[in-house]
């Protein structure tokens, strides 16, 4: 199967499955609306990147891919919960994600504010109570998972970028800290999840772990490349946003040449560490797909 | 050593481990604001019935007390979460809590809301990580909370209390299962994880979780009777607010002489229920200060 079919058949299943981890009961007509506002911002699209890392480290590790439909679930739901918080009016505002009216414009502030509560727990749960994973496994990944998501992961990555928009002199420290919380940190916990299904030993889980940290910040670089030299057209945004809100940047820092060089960098070495993982095909052309991008 | 004593001591315990899990340790200076209005809420008080009830229900079943350190905090955090997120502008809309400044109005609502976010998923950090729980009972731990926490349990009975705003009939089956999800649920979460964390068997488990549950329901009930006949200087808040707000109750259903009758019925069996745990004197202490109070 060549890489596209194979995405897309991943991007299927996570959809299926996320289906049937929040499937709206009979005993649960009191707070159906509360299922529908989870399901409305899950069934919302993306690039389902991070379960499709999950499946595919689990795999690469020797895994089957049935032990990770849990995580890769648990880490969709998150980063769902994420962007419904991140939308809201006192976080950044936004009335649109992906083309559709955000979580709190099709149904209120406080319904959105509690699905991604919701959203924020029900991954434990799934993982906890997977047939699958042994109850070790689900512990490591459970550990994992919420350092990654906690003060000093995703939660921690968002208030370091609500501060530094009331300051004027961001540093290249923080602004790292700040792409590792928010961007880094679960593109780290999908591929460790995906090892630890499969049962990989710590000097895996330790590559992985270096391969997502670099794919992310590659990754957020080229962001920060693309809203200086990018299409309106090619992103689907207006571009120049970063610019306007005197957002600090790898281009505001060393220019949009250096900043190429840096994420061309990154990318060879998120590259080179995949050689641990047998130069599994897939994830070279997922990393190649994601950092060498016009939108 | 005397109840109130016991008592003391055990909310003493519960606040010195908060801090410990909490801490503010250096690599965090970037989202110091966060940890800091994490703790802020953390430590704006309350009874602590929850960790208490964790803690006592661990020693009935024949466990040592510090076996259920993790999960007690983690309930509390779960707690103060949930009243972070409930106090916010499109929920409630509450300034004050406690006296204090809600966390949303000392820091900001962004903040707030991340404080929320960071603090109902470190409960799963700490319990993974715990070193004296095996990963059995860690996963039956964790699986337990989500489930009161989430969808059908604290925040579904967030979501029915929002909605039932908007209703004029309330049936006593919705207001029930409000109530058995707003408040009993974290109840059930704190005894039924006690008894995990002693290793109790599972008749045991279940009549904790039958006791929290009518020890939840009594303590709501009693709440409607006091709304309408306490004092606001016994109460320390407004009394008549769930008439003015024309929320049904158990009052507004059955009269203030019937729904005291139901309170005490509950109550009974409540401290029935405690036979099973040998009458523990703590717990049956605990029952009848929190059922027949008058604030």
């Amino acid at each position: 199967m060549n890489f596209t079919d194979k995405l897309n058949e991943y991007i299927k299943l996570t959809e299926d499955n996320l289906k049937g981890y929040n499937s709206n009961t009979p005993q649960t007509e009191y707070f159906k609306v509360l299922i529908d506002a989870m399901n409305y911002s899950l069934e919302a699209g993306g690039k389902r990147i991070r379960p499709v890392l999950v499946y595919e480290f689990c795999k690469a590790c020797g895994g089957k891919i049935e032990a990770s439909y849990a995580p890769a679930a648990a880490i969709e739901m998150i980063h769902t919960f994420s962007l419904i918080h991140d939308d809201l009016p006192a976080m950044d505002n936004d009335d649109f994600r992906r083309g559709k009216p955000s979580c709190h414009k099709a149904f209120d502030e406080a319904t959105a504010i509690l699905a991604g509560d919701a959203l924020s727990v029900l991954p434990f749960e799934i993982i906890s109570d997977d047939s699958l994973l042994s109850a070790e496994k689900k512990v490591k990944i459970i550990s994992h998972l919420a350092k990654c998501v906690g003060r000093e992961g995703m939660i921690g990555g968002q208030v370091i970028d609500m501060e530094n928009e009331k300051k004027s002199d961001v540093t290249e420290e923080n602004l790292r800290l700040m792409y590792k919380g928010k961007t880094c940190a679960l593109i780290e916990a999908s591929c460790v999840m995906g090892c630890i299904c499969a049962g990989a030993d710590d000097e895996h889980i330790k590559y992985a772990a270096e391969f997502a940290n670099k794919l992310g910040l590659a990754f957020q670089i080229i962001d920060d490349i693309l809203d200086v030299i990018g299409t309106q057209e090619e992103l689907g945004k207006p571009v120049g946003s970063d610019a306007e809100e005197n957002k600090t940047t790898f281009v505001t820092l060393y220019g949009v040449d250096k900043a190429k060089e840096i994420a061309a960098e990154i990318t060879a070495e998120a590259l080179e560490i995949l050689e641990k993982f047998d130069n599994n095909e897939f994830l070279v052309e997922l990393t190649n797909m994601l950092l060498v991008r016009n939108n």
